[in-house]
This record gives C-alpha cells, sequence and structure tokens, in this order.
C-alpha cells in the first residue's frame, strides 16, 4: 500500500480554484458525494447483518467507480478551468507538474 | 468507465459467510467504514468551503485508499475462511470462479 | 511509483507450480505473450514514426489490458491448482497469505 | 474486462505530435520499450521453465509499472508540449477533452 505517498503533494487549505465554484456545481458535487455516503452506510448495514463477504466486496467496488467518477469530474473541470488558465497567463509549468502528480496519485 | 461490469456477479441477499463475523470483527470493520463516511462528510465540506481541486482530488485518493484496504481485509477473511473452508469440503470450483469474478472487478 | 514494493513478495527461482504446466498450457501462455512482445515493438515503430502522443498511450494501455488478462489466467490457474491443493493437504496459510500479497501487488 | 473501450477515442495514423520528437527523446523512450520488451521475453522463458506461478506475476506487475511509466512520460511530455501549445492558441477544448478521455482509459 502506498497512501504515505500523498504526501508528496502538497495541500494548501487557504488556496482556491482560479475561477470560483458556482452555487450550482457546489451543489451536483455535494449531491454526487451525498450519495456516496449513503453508500457506505449501506455498507455498514451489510456488514451488521454479516452480508456474504463477495456481496459487500461488490457494493465497495460501486462505490469506489462512483469516487472514481466524482474525481474524474474534478479533474475535468480543475484541468479546463485552472491548468489552462494558467496556461494562458504563462504559469503553466507548475500546473502541468502538479497536475501529472494528481493523475499518477488518482490512478495508483 | 465499466460499472455496468459489476452485474457479472449476482448478489446474494440472504447469504452469509461460512463463519459468521464475531461482533468484535464486524466492530472493527464498521469502524473503519465510519471513518470513511466521515472522509466523504469532510470531502463535502470541502467543496461547499470551494477548496482547491487538487486538495479535493488528493483527498478522494485517500479515500480510494482507504476503501481498498478495507476491501482487502474482507478479501483476505473471505478467502481464508470461506473459500479454503469450501476447497476442503470439495466446493471449491463455485467459490474460486467467484473470487476471481470478485478481484478482477475490485482491481478495475 | 511504488516498484520497489514487490520486494514484499519473495522470488523462489527453483520453485515449480504444485501441478506443472503441460506443454499445451505453456504453449498457449506463450503465444500471448509473443503477441505481446509484438505490441511493444509495434509501440517502438510508433516512436521511431513520431506517431501522436494519444496514439501511443491508447497502444500502450491495449498492452496493459493484455497484460493483465495474462496475469489474470495465471492468477486463476494457480488458485485452482496450487492454492487448492494447499489448502486440501492443511498448508493453505502460508499459499492463501501469498496469494493476497500477489493480488495486492497486481491490482496497484 | 473492457478493452473494447478504447475506441472510444479515436487513432489517427497521419497525426504528428505538435512538436516533433527531438531524435534523442525518441531513443530514450525506445530503449525504455526494448527493455520491456526484453522483459516480457524474459516472462515467456519463466513460463517455459515451469517457473512458479507467483514469480510469473510478480514480474509481469513489474512490467505493467515499467509500461505506466513509460505512459506516464509521455502523458506528461503531451501535456506540456501538445496540450499546452493548442490552449495558448485557442484549441484547447478539444485538447483537454482528449486528455481526459487517454487519462481514464490509462488508469483502468
Amino acid at each position: 500500500m502506498c497512501e504515505h505517498h500523498s504526501i508528496d503533494i502538497d495541500m494548501h487549505p487557504e488556496k482556491k480554484p482560479r475561477t470560483p465554484r458556482s452555487e450550482q456545481e457546489k451543489k451536483q458535487i455535494i449531491n454526487r458525494l451525498k450519495r456516496i455516503e449513503g453508500q457506505v452506510r449501506g455498507l455498514q448495514k451489510m456488514v451488521q447483518d454479516d452480508r456474504y463477504c463477495v456481496d459487500i466486496l461488490i457494493q465497495i467496488s460501486a462505490i469506489q467507480a462512483a469516487l472514481k467518477n466524482t474525481g474524474y469530474s474534478l479533474l475535468e473541470r480543475h484541468t479546463k478551468s485552472c491548468v489552462a488558465n494558467a496556461v494562458k497567463e504563462g504559469e503553466g509549468e507548475h500546473y502541468i507538474d502538479e497536475l501529472m502528480k494528481v493523475i499518477q496519485q488518482f490512478s495508483k
């Protein structure tokens, strides 16, 4: 397992997207995440009910797919907005390096 | 995206592990899932606060790693208990076929 | 990147499968690997011809899928033959631990 | 398995990178691919010698890591050169859409 590799990329608690997310955008992403949260709670119930291991694993894999898809949406928005704008303004290098790192991290 | 492939494996709502999970086992898994649920709620807050895209993606990737690890624990328990017992009792074929499918599903 | 993690699993140069591969089995796997070798040579030609980056990446991803499928076949054979026999003979523990490690390694 | 999904992205046999690869760049990539080709031939010998399944799987996983790394290098070069230039010249949209598809394809 290589979770510790995530520290290769610095977190930036005060940083915002170059183009702020609209309220509607936020709502869409949050709704997807709420569904995922519900799926994780569903998993807990499956364990509580001592459901068959394979069924739980299939459910975990569905949640992973949902997280991955949400991640791709964010990645696409980031590339089209933040990275593209940085490139246009001549600051692309740093943003592309960071993008490559996050893609590697994300596709592990 | 290939989530629809999950239907290759049937769900078995009434099926239980061959060896029931002890209360302590259940508790351990549920605790891990509760932490993951908390992380998913944390993601929602990050989106609400319009946090930087890359930070959100790193956090998604941490949740994916946590889910994967939980899945591996369940997979190991399933193999050591359900699959191994089925093999000893001469019903291994079906269990191993199912195991291979779930591994493929899980490592997508 | 985490290739160094592969050292978690020991190599066993003198070890054989518990049930030897038949000549036909060997031939089938080797044929798949020869096709993959040909695809890797094809990649070199694409680079030499200065083909478009995305086309090369698609081709790399096709080779990865072919390798993954070959790996799954070997994994299935290993589980049905080596692991299942070890379980029947009461030596399952070690084989299942090793299987779990190789699955983790393989699905990274 | 989802290899057929690769057809989502069109191949462009006549298309070149926006900035041609230098001879040195080509040589470096080809050398990496030659090493991978050698590893695939090594796999064939392992099968021929009836080597232990797990050892072969570890070796497959090492080849996958090498291919993945080569892919990342190409992806990075593509993003820094082709995509960034297209963005600067106002044709970024198409290139970023294609980039997102290839990342999804590649991280499956």
